[in-house]
């Protein structure tokens, strides 16, 4: 099973950015470790890391044909202002479950309405790195 | 590691009611293969329901001295309404995990809002029975 | 024909409890007369009232195994409040009609929004104790 | 008694427009049949329909004039759009009961609210053209 | 010079609706003696009074060709929910007071909001039928 | 192909009323200058103005019985507060195309939101008398 | 009789101030001619302009000592933020008509409110200078 | 003087529960302090607690009939969602007094509602465990 | 113990004004009775009022170097307006109790809101004069 | 003359997502298609695509000096969210006509609101891929 | 070049106050050093505060008749309340920047609108007391 | 010291778009004017514009290794859309300046807030390209 993992804006300063909130594994440690856990449980987990919301759409759509069966995003701040990435989600119809490392309900208002999460199957929040492992296995399982 | 899951009003129903929504297993059956999946990670789970408010609100407050290290609470639909739970949530310090069967962001308006989810570490919606699982492996993984 | 009825909090006050608004007959009297105004109609009506949330819908769910074929539901303040009792009553599936004593749309603006109203067949309100009668007529007619 | 029923815009589509949430009998159809109910119950049942706000405002004034002991009403659209509607009815002075054909909470937002309901005596939804013969008895019994 | 005076909905129950709130003159009486104090200052003072808001459109749109030259408008109920009517005002550019005999800004809050008032010169409200007199005295010194 | 064309409140002030905002030609000039265009494309334009809101709904509903194949509604003013008008177009089912003159999302905001656009198949704005025009080409492709 | 009127802050900038909104008289134009007239109608008029609200205030409390007994009130800014020349209103029970020189309701939305108006007897807008003898008459008429 | 106090959930986690916010003692050291500050005032202090909404009702209407003469509520996380609590206290009518450990004007936005308030004589927050006693001597000296 | 009591606008009529709101004993009368409990104590009161925001602000700040200890403020109409008075309390860092005479959450929304209540230590509402009191007992035994 | 279609995120999708909302053809058909109409009407139609909002706004900004006479903009999701592309046509100050396939007004809330509309010179909404022609045509027509 | 610097309520505890907000130095500090500054400039800079709005009003009007050719206005919380004083700066019409020291958009959200900045040329906050050091060099500079 | 100018989407366009607003310098000028002046102060000023958001977030994310000491940022339309260039800013840890040529408060309403203001330092609105030096002036002088 062929999995992709797509990471928006910031996510790149895992590690460096804000640690008390998002702890100090930058996101090549956490994406590497999940690639593994993928192996154990008979999964192939590709990444995908951009600021740009263009390019994020663009990898998206691209998944439609290279084979992805199941799709974990964490949009960072364009969850909560980008129309143009939940359509992209609505399009290429792929199983899809919204991560965030923090608990975006105890942080300000406008963190805690998301555009994704009414498109996806699910959302994981506030578990940190672990929301991904969680993902991966939910899709594992066949979520949908 | 003692795991306390705590559901709420109508999850009783569950396997019967809306099967479209929620699916066609009992809760009985959820809790039963969930406690098995507790034992293969070496973690004992108990869990409640009730349809009471305050009934779970004693359980959880009884949680306190009966060895219970984490939380894994369904409140059903006193997520949208209970400030009450909420503060017993504050008041007993337990590491927490909210989950929802169904993907509420994507039904009415109303079931947006969580009061529980600010004060819980984490929250995994629209997993269906597979979130009660994830949530239990993070906390055995020490989420808090 | 088996009707439950079913009385939310502080409806037990009723004939003592602001009788400019409530008039003065208990609700005693008027579960009777209704039972009276059943039998005529060919109904058997049963009755309940309890001030906790978690009893009415205890109540509601036994429905489904009494062979109760219609639902007079009077949710008193528990109209503008309950998430939990509006999934009760979308998990049981019975045909419900909920009445209000009073015209709640000429009360306070809290009252006028019910979150029960849009999962039940239909509403009366304003008509006093005659509401319950209609209601029951109209289960009777085969209303659902 | 002498009992004026007064329906609004689009109500002479009944039976043809949206068959699925109105029924398919006629409004001539529904008042005929009141106005037999009517009779057994001892009342005299008129009726009216325009699709003209102005043209029903002038029909509920006149009610002032010709014997009307009642009014049943079924706004339609104007329910949640006309003051002067609301405005007619304060001013006449007539018992009176709002009647809608379908659940109108169960619907658009827009369909929550009604101009009227604050000034009748009280409101029946969602019962279909039943609402009209509980209105009339409930009229009958002395509702105002 | 002439004035033209419109009387929307329900304002032909004046002196009968509501005395508390509207005093015990009829339309008839407050208009004749209007006219009488026009003649005082040299105008010469028509009014028209209809339950229609197109009929209240229609006359407005005629005062284009039939030399009126100042407008005193008391909308009723259309006052709050009227775009229609705001149009027309702003179509036919005659000078406009706006008239209430009761304190609007005192009752529901629905009643605190003019479509008309931003394309009127100005407002007058709460001062009963004496309104009417200082409305024309407004329009007679040049008030546009 | 028989196409209705409906025009609300002060559309017949076309051409005389605020002309920078509306353009010089009166409603005359544009319907005829409609059914030319109508006649060179295969269709037989036939149209109706009224400032009375019940005569539009009267005309609308009898387009059911005329041979009517497609509407093109210009609402004016009802746009925004008539919901009557809503309910007749969701009763008579005619594909519909609502067309304004002006850019209403350019003007105040109580014009930004129409009652009619989600019950028509689309909407044109802000093209002066050519949106007519192209409502018209676009019922005669079928659009619905 | 004796009649106070009460100009709030930044009236005393009259003539000098946005003269295309305000007009070119000054408040001691506007003011003496206003005594002229109240001497024509046998009105003593008094008045008072302050920057202060607490001034304000002072002053209409003294006018339930010295013989006032009417009150017209230009509360310039303090209209739309002063609960307390609110209560102080409510406070001194004189009759109170409330004006202002320009159409508050055609300019910025802040300025469609007013604390001042629901305990006034009754408000006149935007008809300038004009407004206070409006008020005048209707004080010496006896309006209340 | 009988004086009935009623405290809310989780209101037993106290002493033990965000000691930050509540401070140390337990609810039965307040309780116990406060019915011997009771009886140096004269009065005899019951006192009871529950998670329970119904349980907080049921105690709250068994006062009518058991002798007290007044009452302090502390409603906890319902005061903010409890409208029938609410409607217990207008239905019982006994001199109310709310009070709130904590300044709920300084927390979360959701906390500066009160349901109860309204309905009650007056409110007391932020005082800590002193607040009962204010309360208490307010009902001594006949507050209502 | 040195005590500041200040209150805001219009406290002044008290005894005179809405007397059924407000009772019948005038601001000296309250403040002096205050005074001897406030001997009786062990404290001694010192009061202020003035209808001017500013007059309030000077006196608080003049507090931090007279000598006191604490401050009960009662602002009248300010406390709902008035961010100068809420950063005045702020900065001057007394222990300040707030206190109403009337249930201010029984009356006009706008008067729900304090934006002073956040920066007290705790709020007395609707006890009347007592409430004085109340808040003096409170001061004196250390709340802050 | 030279007119620039412009299309945003995910409308190269076009024919392969929500088929039922968006028919089957592709960008490509389309875009081909508007080609040769405007062939036929004198027009050359070049167009655009991007997901990225920079590049759509550097293309929009090339228009300015590359011929460009007309524009017609798709901006897809950006409609709802972005200042930056509202900016963008502000700046380039060309006739430009938005279009949007769906019906926005019948679909989510979010949806009904364009940040583009108020700062084009028309808007046609839900004709489907005819929609771009009759945005050629009215630009042809010198539509500004 | 002559500039009036105009500080509001609170302001005179600059120094005092909230350190952590807003610094050590005292106001006349921070405008001696800006008088330095003005003087090296080529500025004379006179200053005032008071905690009044109404002298803070006079202050500006009188402005208009000094020589005053630049206003830098330091509103305090008046910033958020007061109509009269953004009247009274567009009744002067004087060149004016608005300053805050602290950053009022990190602030709680009744801060983060002001009733000044719309009608002054500028605003500069978060920079401290450099703040009308900044200012002082744009009003030299000519920003009107 | 190192400095990073920013300039969001659109700025490119400066000097050519709606130079009443925005002035008729280009931003090279203006960015090169702000480099000299730079070099004054003794600081070296680099600059970056983009129209593309991601871009911007890239160079500001880089800005943390090429010596950069502070930033000025102007984000055009994002400022008030864009919660990734926010959170790109938290992420950097600079000090930060954010710069509006116009006056943001007094256009557009959706122009008054902004998502990065509560992230920098200060802000500065309305004072054209001056604006750009006084942040210079601001970061060289140690705000942060």
């Amino acid at each position: 099973m062929k999995i992709l993992v797509v990471n928006g804006p910031n996510l790149n300063l895992l590690g460096t950015r804000e640690p008390e909130i998002y702890g100090t594994k930058t996101l090549d440690d956490v994406m590497e470790s999940l690639q593994k856990t993928g192996l154990d449980l008979g999964a192939e987990v590709r990444w995908f890391q951009s600021n740009h919301e263009g390019a994020l759409i663009d990898r998206i759509q691209a998944a439609r044909d290279d084979g992805t069966e199941g799709l974990i995003l964490n949009p960072g701040g364009l969850t909560h202002t980008s129309v143009s990435l939940r359509d992209c989600i609505s399009g290429v119809s792929l199983p899809t479950i919204e991560v965030h490392l923090s608990n975006i309900h105890a942080r300000e208002t406008f963190r805690h309405h998301s555009f994704i999460a009414p498109v996806a199957a699910g959302q994981i929040v506030g578990l940190g790195a672990l929301g991904y492992e969680l993902a991966l296995r939910a899709l594992i399982q066949g979520v949908r």
